[in-house]
């Protein structure tokens, strides 16, 4: 067979602040091909790609390359960029598999990847079960963004029914699961999103109080419906200082993102971190790749939530869009305007 | 016996930023008299107030009063201000003390105080066992500084030998003794303050490496001595935000105080503050009067401390000023000009 197409996603310009932009930041490049039957695998695997994750954090490796000492991963320039995905494995010189068996881990944005053996170490590769869900779903409901929600709520809400806790990013793949979670413990739940119909989802998902983030004077809001106990931040700047300006004393900020910091840059001219010392407050950053964390909770994770999910009992929500507009829809979710966790459709089976 | 002096400090004049001015945001009023013999006690006690703590919160106290759900107290306007005290006991209708005892609490800036039995559940009120050293060591190496270093260094410190600590304001009163205690678990500590001199004592105390904030650019300085595992903020602001720069992936931030907030405002325009996130650190705030701090923590103090202190191996350096002086020690407090645990003396027995 001669070679056929591969397309791919190519990391084409990098920038500082502002949304990327399709077409600029990445390029959807059809011109690469890849000849199936012959192209080496040195001892591993040729994988068709289903689905890839599109997520906030990603915005994070579109910067420039640092150095030094805290220099950060960032991606390749003219090649394609990387996140966690779904396929179906095509060719395999790796015992551990074989043609047809389905596998996630962190796979270049091309239509086919070849994993190395050298390289099969180090991108969290892992056969999936049919579990009868749409094998979307281990992106999501069943993937990192729910692992993500788990494993910080397990690891650093210290729960307490009654308790008011602020999320942000309701709406959003790790924000829907979190509220589901602490209303399951009695927890009173504000969230916060940036459109009506999103407010109406996260009430729907259970939260007592929602509101339109854009359409809200927060402050006010918070003096009426606050103060707040817990706040779980996926935004940063000014969202992380108005927290800080409503928590209880011995509150807990629990820092899992910040999508403003990621296009507008982190400096903000933060008035209340000293609340940090005046009220007692805790504070926690985590990725959900830390070893520990999974440790701890990852068999309670593969334990309750797929139940949860496919009784119906956890709902989720999926944003597909075609592999070709990944630029587009990366845009939407750095903005703010998907609904539910943004997936890129590679090919159906 | 007619009335005598009763000289006191009082809160003249609020301000927003800046440093107290001696004479304009304290004045020493000498025109109070007060009589010994007569002056009601309603049940309480009367107290010669020998010395007074001198401490870098009492700067927040004052701002003009706020109001709402999160106004912080301030002190009473052409009133006396109060602190951390040592006196001795001139007459009492409180059965729990006598003429002669040596009582620490929180008291008025008078030479006399009137301590009602209403008001002794509120003032910390503590008979005190004569140790053999001096009564004014009760506010500092066996009272609430040295409370504070180890309450909180215990409380939130996780400890390992060879890991590193920058301990700020290293010279002061809580500085000093977490320097000794974070020597004393085998951490590697840097320390710092605002003079030559103080560099060469933190030194002496044990610090590994030392530097005058004043005359170096931390920020290089850190480049070589760094990274650090564990931040100790005095400070606040700029430094903060140094330390979060410069801080190890599973760090810890400590902040037990922010002199440089209490005279310049607490708004700076922070960079790193997502640096919690990216390197998963922990940030904790306390107050050393936090009742759960002297439950995990005040009996082992009490059996640790004095004993340290007592046998030399803690060192503990004082400044002691007049009462009159009040203004101009704690001007020199918040200006970090200070030596060691400022005490004011009000009288010598």
């Amino acid at each position: 067979m001669s070679p056929i197409r591969n397309a791919a996603i190519i990391f084409n310009e990098p920038l500082d602040k502002g949304y990327p932009e399709p077409g600029k930041t990445l390029v959807y490049d059809t011109d690469r091909t890849i000849d199936l039957e012959n192209v080496p695998l040195h001892g591993g695997l040729l994988v068709k790609v289903l689905y890839l994750s599109n997520d906030p954090y990603l915005r994070q490796k579109m910067t420039k390359p640092s150095t030094g000492k805290w220099a950060e991963p960032v991606f390749e320039l003219n090649e394609p960029i990387a996140n966690f995905g779904v396929g179906r494995v095509l060719r395999s010189e790796d015992s551990g598999y074989k043609a047809g068996d389905h596998v996630s881990g962190f796979f270049n944005f091309e239509e086919y990847v070849v994993l190395p053996a050298s390289a099969i170490p180090h991108i969290m590769l892992q056969k999936l079960e049919d579990q009868g869900v749409p094998w979307s779903v281990y992106l999501g409901a069943l993937g990192m963004p729910a692992m993500t929600a788990y494993f910080g709520y397990k690891e650093y809400v210290k729960v307490k029914p009654g308790k008011t806790i602020w999320i942000t990013t309701g709406a959003g793949a790790v924000g829907s699961v979190l509220i589901q979670l602490a209303k399951i413990d009695g927890l009173r739940v504000i969230a916060s999103a940036g459109s009506d119909e999103k407010v109406a989802f996260m009430k729907e998902l259970g939260a007592d109080v929602a509101f339109n983030y854009k359409t809200t004077n927060i402050d006010e809001f918070l003096h009426k419906e606050g103060p707040i106990d817990i706040y779980w931040d996926h935004v940063g700047r000014e969202s992380l200082d108005i927290a800080l300006a409503h928590i209880n004393k011995y509150g807990q900020i629990i820092i899992a993102g910040a999508i403003s910091g990621y296009n507008h840059g982190y400096t903000y001219p933060f008035k209340n971190i000293f609340n940090i010392d005046k009220r007692t407050l805790t504070v926690n950053g985590f990725g959900v790749l830390d070893p520990e964390l999974a440790e701890h909770w990852g068999e309670s994770f593969m334990r309750e939530i797929p139940a949860l999910f496919t009784s119906g009992q956890l709902k989720f929500r999926e944003e597909k869009m075609p592999f070709e507009k990944t630029g587009e829809a990366i845009a939407r979710v750095q903005k703010g305007e998907n609904y539910g966790k943004s997936v890129l459709v590679v090919a159906e089976e």
